[in-house]
């Protein structure tokens, strides 16, 4: 397992800035307003389109999706199945997050029954990833005990099912696609006291991976430009207000950086 | 009526960062995300989680329940209504918000038969409270005329009938059980001026009133709370934007006292 | 083409601290909440309500209705269309916001079905406003490659159309009715990268469009004050994070000023 290196997030964080890939989100209420401005801030194009009809055209010009459980309401999981359907069929790009899956049975069986439709990318914490791959859980809302490492053969084994990149989040965060795996440390303790930092992530994760190159590096460097943003926030910051605030700068100056 | 004494309140915010209580916020979403990062803030884990089968689950683990009728929609109801069954099912503290009632027919007449299952708390505006005991009212919008002392006698008379505690907020903020009267000082205009500042407190209070002990003290210390963390706001501010995002600093760091 | 006049924008915004507008907002979900506070912060009261039966009633008391499709579901389709009429039969102004119309078919026609309800006030980019006149498009998302100025035709045309005031929006913003066009010049290239600033705008004018006077000047005015606010909010700003808590407090202050 190695630390994925300066350079190559670097170099995805410029390509994310040229091509400003558009990003439709499927998520949930509570983080809709900050996903779009940490896209927006790092340099992709959020889009928040939720009638079916409107999800179904929109699939052709998209260049990523993202699926987030949070708020899932019975009625939207068809519209969340039809979206991750059209995904594949475009070749487009897209990002499970598993919001507090194994607590609740309506997600629960959701969530495995996207797996069946091959995510490109799955971002959880150890919990969410452990319970995906089949183990037992706690479930107590969307916190975990597991860290990260602990959560490792798991998200391997989720990976190699999917045939995709399993992003495992927590103090540091690990990167696998089955055979390789990355490592992205650092960051701020302080992104665990903002609502939807990991939900934000996840978009940031659908943004790069709709990038041309290794897809497994190109999730890693959204894990990077989070950490070093994270840290630049933590700096600024008196709090998790004011946390959340430099957050999306550190992100934007990241962006503009060559 | 007596002013609520800082070192109950200290001791009562010490108890919610231990604890870190779970707390199910059916809210509008206008609010949802400020009150997840307020109710962080503070020390407590917020869900908000919305599929009737998965509130029903959730009903048996979590430690607090909100329900606020801001953006409330007549499909909606009984969902509101069976989280509240639950929650006194599982002998869980739940909070009504009862924004804007006497203006609006559907929310007036559906807080009206929340009443019937006495919540633990109601926190609302003098003009709310008045509404609710059974008082005639303006019913502009959120905004009231009346004074937080104007509504003391509604506020205690609710307090009554709902078994409960009533938090009246205004320039000051009155806690009533209907026999004993607490009082919080201070805070800071600029609330005013932030969306969600009361909903947000509402959630704050379905927090504090999870911990073990005299129940009024514990919601008259989420009104407390708030009030220091506004007036530090204040102090940081140049206006209702920076004051939002240094009121959850605020709460934090409160928190982090001991 | 002439640009407005500072003082004509300073008592309209004298005229808004003075008359606190209540504005009933039915837009997307992602930007209730900075919408919101926004139009606190300016002098506005919000108020977001979506039950049918509610919007029904509300309609006889609110100063002013915004209609924004950024998250349009065809289930409410009906309520975004009563709420119009509602707005027709009690002589409320009332804006439209046609985000990303042009791309996606349900909002495209039902922006158009609306414009037979003639809307007070439409406010989008120039990719928006061309669509809307019945010009072709490109339809990326909300973006837009044209410059205002090439929609300045368009945007007449819609305006004598509607019996109404057009804004366009972009690098400076263009508001006409048709026979008179000013221009509100400055601003920052910073509010791009903050989700919503242009839906907080089209509830600014509305709250402006609910002022007696010349329309075509109040809703100028809501431009420049969006404009002013945002340069403030560039010299305290270090990204866009910082530039939206900041833009917040430049339109209380300019409330402020007498």
């Amino acid at each position: 397992m190695f630390e994925l290196d300066a350079p190559i997030a670097q170099q995805a964080i410029a390509q994310l800035a040229d091509h400003s890939p558009l990003i439709h989100c499927i998520t949930n209420t509570v983080v809709q307003n900050f996903t779009a401005n940490l896209l927006l801030a790092a340099g992709a194009l959020p889009a928040m389109i939720i009638d079916p009809s409107e999800c179904q055209e929109f699939a052709q010009v998209t260049d990523g999706l993202l699926l987030n459980v949070g708020t899932l309401h019975h009625q939207h999981c068809p519209t969340f199945f039809h979206a991750a359907e059209n995904a594949n069929r475009y070749a487009t790009p897209w990002v499970l997050d598993p919001v507090a899956v194994g607590g609740l049975t309506l997600r629960t069986e959701f969530c495995r029954k996207l797996l069946s439709l091959n995510p490109s990318v799955i971002r959880g914490n150890a919990s969410e990833i452990s319970v995906l791959a089949g183990e037992a859980t706690s479930g107590r809302g969307p916190e975990t005990q597991l860290s990260a490492n602990q959560a490792l053969d798991a998200a391997r084994q989720l990976a190699t099912t999917i045939e995709g990149v399993v992003v495992v989040t927590g103090e540091h965060d690990l990167i696998t696609d089955g055979h390789r795996t990355l490592k992205v440390s650092g960051g701020s303790v302080l992104a665990t006291r903002v609502t939807g930092a990991g939900c934000a992530l996840s978009a940031l994760c659908a943004a790069f991976a709709a990038l041309g190159g290794d897809r497994l590096h190109n999730v890693a460097s959204a894990c990077w430009m989070m950490s070093r943003a994270g840290e630049y926030a933590a700096e600024q910051a008196a709090g998790p207000g004011t946390f959340a605030v430099h957050l999306l700068d550190g992100l934007a100056q990241l962006r503009k950086m060559r």
